[in-house]
């Protein structure tokens, strides 16, 4: 399927049908968020994989009630980290130096800098970065779950605060900030499915310079 | 070709050879950007699409003298609102309600709690929530981009104010913070090409739960 196709096949899906989705298809909307580019290759954030019933169950109060919390076959949490420490930074350059065999301290200028520009803003800018990059990842996941012609609602609504307590993520440096329930859409109760998708016109949206 | 192919084969372009691409590729990025899915389908933020040479060599040193500024064929600048206002909400339920033939007042105590849930944040909070609006749309676009075979470079290294400023963007209550230069590598030249892609092992990225 195209890309724009899928796009248009999609929507915010509110009912689901319970029914599992194989594997392969959640594995491969979590492979393209690993693949997705981030800003100088951080990747600042977790991505929390829930299929445990019973702990949707307890996160569906926290959403709203939202019934696709628990109608869904798989749940993904995207946490970001709430901070970038010299530490990431240098696991991750240590990292790209062993997998392409790089010269000891062939990166070394470079991420000296980079530890620098980060020490440099304030820990609420760092914080906003990384959420940043975690939109661009959930971007990702929205055009993957498409073209994969699995049913998916990205959602804000929702605790933060009590989602991150019920998680454990303080403990782990994170904070959620979105959810994507994936699945198969109720076609008999959700009133969605048939509603016309409506956009931003193009001449509204794009200014050609 | 596969999305998680075009993931594979994509990478943060620096050096592109100046052809132009076909329009069709570009619009159908765009069009994608149109698509993605945004929080209460408010859609906070505008594309500029830059063609003009002699604006790309304006913009050149303010993004670091990046080559792939002016190498590119297309260059797309990712701007968010400075705001979200009770009639950008209007606006955006207004057109749902035209052209999905709703009723009078159809959506009224819907509307009106986004409003006051919004008008409830401080001025801070949605510039962040449409910033990450703008990221996610971002990430549509990277996907778009790789499937359409379009080399593409997400940027963040620029002056965002002074860009700002020569695209009169202020005036328009909007801020820039992403770029994305659109074109055709140039395999001669940029060293990045040949690189293993590296990122976070699936076991570190990924808690199943």
């Amino acid at each position: 399927m195209h890309l724009l196709d899928a796009l248009q096949w999609r929507y915010a899906t509110k009912r689901m049908t319970g029914e599992r989705l194989p594997q392969q298809k959640v594995d491969n909307v979590l492979e393209a968020i690993r693949l997705a580019p981030t800003s100088s290759g951080i990747q600042p954030f977790t991505i929390l994989h829930i299929t445990d019933k019973q702990l949707l169950q307890q996160i569906k109060p926290i959403a709203n009630n939202q019934a696709q919390i628990t109608e869904a076959s798989h749940l993904l949490v995207f946490a970001a980290w709430e901070d970038v420490s010299s530490e990431h930074i240098e696991a991750v350059y240590g990292r790209i130096a062993a997998e392409r065999n790089l010269a000891p301290g062939a990166q070394k200028d470079y991420v000296e800098k980079l530890k620098d520009r980060f020490a440099g803003y304030t820990p609420e800018f760092r914080a906003q970065w990384a959420i940043r990059q975690t939109y661009l990842a959930l971007g990702v996941a929205v055009a993957a779950a498409a073209l994969e012609a699995v049913d998916a609602a990205p959602m804000e609504g929702f605790r933060n605060a009590d989602l991150d307590q019920l998680l454990g993520l303080p403990q782990k440096g994170l904070r959620s900030y979105a959810l994507m329930a994936l699945g198969y859409r109720d076609t008999a109760n959700d009133k969605l499915v048939h509603l016309k998708k409506v956009r931003r016109p193009k001449d509204e949206l794009v200014i050609n310079l």
